[in-house]
């Protein structure tokens, strides 16, 4: 994003989020930027890459530079696609489908939350790019199979089911704010069912029925298997940890999963996804694809992230603080600026295409 | 703790202190919470959570949370009790027995401190709860005889002898404060026997007197054991710190150890309770149960103090800042705030029961 | 610099930063001193030596120290160099000649850059002191041959190739200010050049035509080694980072490697050039001579260098500085002071010539 | 120190240095406090510290503490001596006299400094305790002898060589207050010689001339050697940094070494004393005394320091802020202060005596 273009546009990811602040609602950036309890593991997600060192190449032709990969068989442009984060019209009115079309602009994939404003179908029928889903399993089973059943039917490639959040953590601010959706928002995709749920059960908000209610807080290995029975979709576990988790994820059979720790706002104190990537990378040895996310503010962060073992990585909140700012045009930038940064960062590091980030580019700082 | 009921109420334990630090006298609130010498190692109870990291697994069955356990077969309903500290009734008009009814209410067990401001008959005869009783081995051994006998026949059901304090540690700002105890409180359980002590030796306030007059610095393996000749009681050894004593306390046939710094206000720059235990709780091998306390303020901290060994854990100053917030309703709303937040900490661990935090949840940030 | 013969001038290099900060414009200053994105490197460029600690040697005489040597057969007063930085006319009007006169006055060497605001040729012949020439390798090979012969026969000694910057990195200060070079300066040595080209391209400052237009992205070890086959002078690469560049470097039979990190201005959240230095030097051998600029400041930063296997340093920063406080003469009080500090450093570290600075005078604090 | 004693004085040797900083002269308070350069050791001389953790001891009898240890076979009633510093009279009127009569009071050991404002003669003949005198090596042999030789006479007990002086560490505090000796004050101990020095160098104050002028930066061991074969005195050497020279010490057979860096005032970024000390005693194993400076401030650092294989201590800075905070009676509140720390100190560690502090009371905090 150069100068010329958007003149008073932020210059990187950390002053779109400094200027989103200043444009949205305190609950509402509150909601967005809030982690769990002592937020510890939302400023680690951040400052793990800073304690993380290149070492560049030298004298290596990097005039054309290739960031193109693939994930599940799906080629983007870039190696960063958009993760799931709820309520993006909060962040601006078009909501999830001002992302739909930056993701589609810079030739990327989004994953659509499950906690989204818009409906699978609007957000379907805004984009020709290619879309995932974030899939909670809920108590309903029903239900459950109509959500996926309908964004299989919409052409969404994969679905996403996460996998830390058994009951919601707990984010101070939110309690403080007494956060609940704004007036005329609603959890588009069970809608209807809410309406329902929330009439039973007058004095709570739709947020609070969402996790209380809807999700199940019983599910193992044998209701993500029920998933794959009942879809034809790659299925990805979303908020894996440890090594374990990771090498049962590839024994049953599953197409990926995201190193995540929800930006944070689950369990406080668990490491900074980053730091979890080597170990976990070793143990798959390339059986599934990994994808991270929690922390990518900058184009070195994903170069750190492919040279430990992630195929690609997701933005979440970065993207809410461009929507924020400037709608479509905001996302968009977003995703254009940290597309440029990885791409210099790729020349620096004398690499010119993402293959080619490994683990000989990296460093730890000891103190 | 929801913002329904307690609308004005702090949201963590850390927010329960600072409103406690604006309701209570400088003297009374600087006698709480200050440490020995630096703090070095007051901050360090509570900074060393912050490097332990939780390696939560996923896909496990979380619906039904189990937190009872019990200690010393005595069951309790979270593996939390109340520390023994000093001086309740600066805190609140009802002192230990506001303490103790929040003990009960919360289904845990309250260690009544040997400086306590109620006699221990008055707190025994409040509560149906269990307790336990903090012990100090005086130089008059007829004294302590007497006290363990009391104690014994009101139906205490353990004694925890502090064993690192031969003499008081010194905290800078009680000596900068003169803090005395204000006037109308006493150390109620040797009451007759200090009004009679300082009147031989009127100059010196009765927290100088109980100290330098009663307490015995000769205190030995072999005056623990004299104790354990004459009651009935199993008895704890409150203020381990090393692996050796731990064994010495195992071969002395003790029934159970605090790894306890006394919150810091002993010895300064002894490290982080939580840091002593993965090496004591090895060497123990559970032959006998091992508690701690120090710096625990979240659930989290909680799970991991399990998870390295711990069969339960204290908390004492948080319970001081809720008698000081609201009196009995504080304090139980802290043992509740606390109890949740190691439930939802069970949850997003992905254990259902208390036994199984096991070390590979662990881990610790290097840098 | 005693307090005697300057009594207003700066007692060390950073209060030389500070005075120059309050001298020079705001885009210049933010110019000279920033670093790429967050300036990790930048800092830790700086922190790094603060974290290495010396081990001096007692009862050793020192009444003679001996602080010259050689770099490449050319004898210097001291071990350390002036690094090649952009723009000297920005501190001061006589920019690069009193930079080049500050070397000669301490009978030091000069490393020339390419984005030097005064041509090769009267730098030449303001000087009688030896001077280095820092190359970019243009697109335009037929410029950069002669550039290569220009210098050749002006009598530089050495050419100092960059190969950390394929592309320029990313310094937000100066996009903030849209930095461009005031007017009236030129890139002196490609002045001709560079005004045809930006006729060309009317929108674009110099300096983005400077680097858009002419620098290469696509030099490989084939292009130094075509620039060895035509100049008779010896080659330093400057930029090395990694183990295997510099035996690299080594088998291509160049004559010296600078690390560096171009200051922190390049590729951001590379280590610190003090931390790269000692596996390198391990590496090379003694098989061509290591220099290492980034982050002296002190005379002990110098001798921890030299200890780690560099045969001299370059500081660059420092000597604009010197230049926007005082030019020719504030610039020789730099290199003075630096001077005296190495000397002050060397007698306690009880060595007296600069090949007495070996690894077992080093240790790392580690916490 | 009791409240009850000296109501308005510090709780502690820190507050002592905040008080004497608010009535000493700056340039005085800077000259005292400063050290060299970025003052990275001296601030390392304290942190350092606070990173080594005690291990307490339980159950041990501790109820008489015997503080009482000897020095090269001279009793003192507990580990800490006073460390040689310059220019007592700047502190308070009566100097160097005031100090030895706090010394004597607290029946400990006073290094007098070559650089006293007293003459040796004065403070022998104001105090019956005993005293060690610390020697520069002159150019002039025979002065070096003659001083010698008077002190012999006079009755100290031992010459303690600093080693870590060939030249004055650039302290950049007293170059910007141009610091010199107040008028009146002189360096006692060579005051006719520095006088006539001074007549033929009149425009330097006394304390560049007795630097330049006076000192041999060309001290070799054969120079330490010549020392012993015209004393009968001991020999400490102090200012020892490497395992290598206190062998050195050793075979050269002297008495006795203090692990010193001056206070952080010679040479910028080497170790923290305290850290330097394991390794050395390793490698001395007993063949001679070890003494440490630098950074005790806390009795626990007095415990640290012994059981890391010191056999006392010696606190500098801390005595110049009791002089200028009350004279004879704030030195003599100071070495009370830090004793009665220790004592306290010792009593919750679990041990009764000094010998009993051994390498197993000790940790060290690893992040």
């Amino acid at each position: 994003v150069s100068g010329d273009i958007y003149p008073k546009l932020p210059l990187s990811l950390s002053e779109y989020e400094e200027l989103a602040g200043s444009v949205l609602d305190k609950p509402a950036y509150d909601y967005y930027r809030s982690g769990a309890n002592d937020e510890i593991t939302l400023a680690e997600n951040l400052q793990a890459y800073k304690r993380i060192q290149l070492y560049p190449r030298i004298l290596v032709d990097v005039e054309k530079r290739d960031l193109t990969t693939t994930v599940l068989g799906q080629e983007i442009s870039m190696p960063i696609m958009i993760a799931p984060t709820a309520f993006h019209k909060m962040a601006c009115p078009s909501g999830e489908i001002a992302t739909a079309q930056a993701a589609e602009k810079n030739q990327t994939l989004m994953v659509l939350s499950s906690l989204s404003t818009t409906t699978p179908e609007e957000v379907a029928a805004s984009t020709s790019g290619p879309l995932w889903f974030q899939l909670y399993i809920y108590k309903d089973r029903d239900l459950t199979k109509r959500v996926i059943h309908r964004v299989e039917e919409l052409g969404y490639k994969a679905l996403c089911i996460t996998v830390d959040a058994p009951l919601l953590g707990r984010r101070e601010r939110d309690v403080r704010n007494t956060f609940s959706l704004p007036k005329g928002l609603t959890i588009a995709t069970v809608g209807d069912y809410l309406e329902k749920a929330m009439a039973e059960n007058a004095k709570n908000s739709s947020l609070n029925v969402y996790f209380t209610n809807l999700l199940d807080q019983s599910v193992t290995w044998r209701d993500v298997e029920w998933i794959r029975s009942i879809s034809e979709l790659p299925i990805i576990l979303k908020g894996v940890h440890r090594t374990d988790d990771a090498i049962r994820a590839v024994e049953h059979g599953f197409d990926g999963i995201v190193v995540s720790n929800h930006g944070g706002r689950q369990l406080d104190t668990v490491p900074a996804t980053i730091n979890l990537l080597p170990s976990i990378s070793d143990a798959v040895n390339g059986r599934l694809e990994i994808f991270l996310d929690g922390g990518i503010r900058r184009g070195t962060d994903v170069i750190k992230a492919l040279a430990l073992g992630a195929r690609a990585v997701l933005i979440g909140r970065p993207i809410l603080w461009g929507l924020a700012v400037g709608g479509y045009e905001g996302a968009s930038a977003v995703l254009r600026l940290i597309r440029d940064e990885t791409d210099l960062a790729m020349a620096l590091c004398g690499i010119s295409n993402v293959s080619e980030a490994t683990k000989d580019l990296i460093g730890y700082r000891t103190a």
